[in-house]
């Protein structure tokens, strides 16, 4: 390596050295319909925080693929600020998305907390990096080994540069099949649970080949800016979005503030396939 | 006054005593044709960070015209972070706005520092209060006591209630006519200016009935994002945008970076007039 | 001015133009005892956050300057976020100060809220320019052509080159008479009301020969933190302290949570007089 | 649980249900002088930022045991944001450690990145968790399964509360032998690599009974401001200090800028014995 690829060291992820765009398929085996992200290829995943039972999947998951969803998310281990709140259903949840992944035939996304968790995910299609999670870097270098996708949440305080090089590490280690997802940073301002940083998204696809996408409800933590900020996120170039579904929100095991219902859901993915043919682009 | 509104002071500024969205007219004499902004009403403010000759604000303003803004926009004053940068052409700025304004026919906005150039002021049809002085309180409590409507920027680190009370000191004097401004604020990531919160705009027209508009020239402070984050604006329901065009960015006295061509700003105005229609509203 | 001039252009604040400590002469007439900070002179500036009756200040004041403090605080006019809250006493406030400064000996130190108020303050010692204000220039260029010393405090998120800056606006006017106070800044952290920045202090005095104060009491917002903060800015080489003192806090009609009692005041002055010979010097 | 517990939940960290200080012992086997901290003991913890070599952290293990250190610090395994850069000497780094524990009867502290770790750890005396880590769940929750004391860092953004929440993770597991370590904070002001938020010790005491230590040279980032800072983490009440050493910091292979010699050290441990009986207590 040269001095310049020292200071700039996102080697692989850098669109410098990869012009054209990556675009990654998603889902394999299980019966289900393999989709693409990047290059052109919209996706939105969208589905509860967590998998809480197997009629609360099973609906949700449904009523999102019919909308438009092509992706089906649902946390089965959770992360928790408190060691003393719901932690997910576990195993049990992983065997209830891939339930719902042969009913809808979409892949699956879910959040992994660590490496003992490795195996039990084979039926995930997208290994889900939480933003707590981003530089982990024992977790990042064996998913690297692995070849399904990984989806990268950016870390509530990182940067643009941190972010490419925690990706850097999953490249180094052979798997090309990186996603980003910003979903807010930590700011002075607690009107929303995050600050929703779109200036991200045509930063980041200027910065590197690697597809972007947007999570409207973590970032704001509040429905009701679900639909505005998925919106901009669109008309800001995003590749994909992710959106927390509950067909009831207050009764919601986790996040409950921030779930839109599935009818809100069909609306809002409508709007978007009307407002994505004037999105930027370069 | 009840203790419940002491706690959510701004009584003035606040939807639930006001539902219905504020329409503010702007430009009056001086030949010049009054636009609305609010309520539906959308206008783009255009023109350069600051008048540096006759020929540059003519040719720019003629451009931005011709190519769709509503309002022109120029800096006569300038407040700069150091005593030896340029510190604007002052009165003789003032003299060619107003030619500016009656070539085009367009209402003029500028920048007003301080108490001591209201009565310079006086052929500016909205006074811009900067970041810098949102909270200076004598100068809000002065412009409240005028007619014309007044444009207050967030400050750097204000909250939208710091904003909302900053405005509710203009409009406890009596002044009606006032349009809030989000231009990005200051966190930890350095790759823009300041982060632009795009989430504002559906708060703030949430909590209040006033006009909300988006500065992405300051926001981000790089032309190349001037496009996206004015697209992404729109998309999340702005009444406006505030754009900084200059025919020679590279030679401009100031903000040098975050200016877009006269050629870049038709394009884009083009590109605003397409997605209006998609973007969200209540 | 050279280019390297111009990209670190706080050309009469840096300390590299001016190696030796500025030290600042406080208080002249009213038959007051002048004071010095900076080089060496460490000076405890304490008082009620707003002047509120006779009784209210004098006890106040008497207390604090038996204790020990150098110089007395008290607000006249108060910039507040809402313009339904209490304003100040106003001229009556400026009148009781000097009563109180007559008595006391001490010099007066009030926070000016603009220009419109410069003649008002003949009687008070040290201007003081709040976080609001920081980059009101129009004020700033009218207290350089002051003789009296200028407190400047640093804005709500003003990075240090931007405070030295605004104290480069005082001192191009040519008032040498600058003060700089650390009073915390804004970050996402709201257990405390703002983060006290206290390596800005070492930064500081590397940077510039003007003295650098600290107010624990605005940067925490809570009486319990006063003591522990006040003993770390002493320990950081701080050239002086501001602290709000009330002979009721519960009662105070702005600010109450964070003043502390005359008792307690007395008890930590001591503190700090113990302290000082093991702070901090280059 | 009720549901005031669940509002609060670091129930086994809260002072309040316990209401002495936490004296954590450190230290045990491998003929190492085990050492106090917490309740009064006031530990410093120094050494390089990475085990270089043989050399390199023997003489300065030495020289730091010498100076007054009670606990020796050294990376063996390194968490880097970019996976191109030096990454630790490992397995050889720990049998150095090991050799230095034994020369200088001193416990060592090392950074853990992962589960995979733990068992090869078992030469060091106190586990430490890093910033990135702090809310690695899989982590916390194994190492609350271990005996050894476990250091938590601040993560970059974390609030105290969360900090709090993850130590409730490793003794919710039966570990009691948690340390909290302040480390700066990141905000907009990149003068230093974070803002040290001192106002974090008085805080922290406040709300638990485990020991709280200050970091100063990652906070600061800058050698100079090292000696500062401990003096003003001193004053606030602190219960010791992880300082970085290196006998030719401008040869190191990680953190060149924030290590101080040794001679600096010795005079800094100096320093701070004599402020140490004025520090702030309650």
């Amino acid at each position: 390596m040269t001095t310049a690829q020292v200071k700039k060291p996102y080697l692989l992820a850098d669109r410098k050295n990869h012009p054209e765009d990556t675009v990654v398929t998603v889902g394999t085996g299980d019966g289900c319909e393999p989709v693409k992200i990047g290059g052109g290829n919209f996706q939105i995943m969208a589905g509860p925080c967590s998998v809480e039972s197997d009629e609360q999947i099973t609906e949700i998951a449904a009523a999102v693929a019919a909308a438009g969803a092509g992706i089906i998310r649902g946390g089965a281990y959770k992360p928790r600020t408190s060691p003393y709140t719901f932690q997910g259903l576990g195993e049990e949840g992983l065997e209830l998305l891939l339930k719902v992944k042969k009913l809808t035939k979409k892949p699956i996304i879910s959040e992994i907390m660590g490496l003992s968790h490795i195996e039990e995910y084979s039926h995930v299609d997208i290994f889900q990096v939480g933003a707590r999670n981003m530089q982990n870097y024992e977790l990042l270098k064996a998913l690297g080994r692995q070849e399904k996708p990984v989806l990268i949440k950016r870390g509530i305080s990182a940067t643009l540069r941190e972010l490419l090089l925690s990706a850097e590490y999953v490249l180094a280690e052979g798997n090309k099949n990186v996603i980003l997802c910003e979903r807010g940073i930590r700011t002075y301002d607690h009107y929303t649970r995050n600050t929703l940083d779109l200036s991200a998204v045509p930063i980041l696809k200027e910065m590197t080949h690697l597809p972007v996408i947007v999570d409207p409800s973590h970032a704001t933590g509040r429905a009701e800016l679900v639909a505005p900020m998925s919106l901009a996120a669109v008309a800001a170039g995003a590749d994909g979005l992710m959106i927390e579904v509950h067909s009831n929100p207050e009764a919601a095991l986790s996040d409950a503030l921030q779930a839109i219902k599935p009818e809100e859901f069909a609306k809002l993915a409508a709007q978007i396939e009307a407002i994505r043919p004037f999105a930027y682009h370069k």
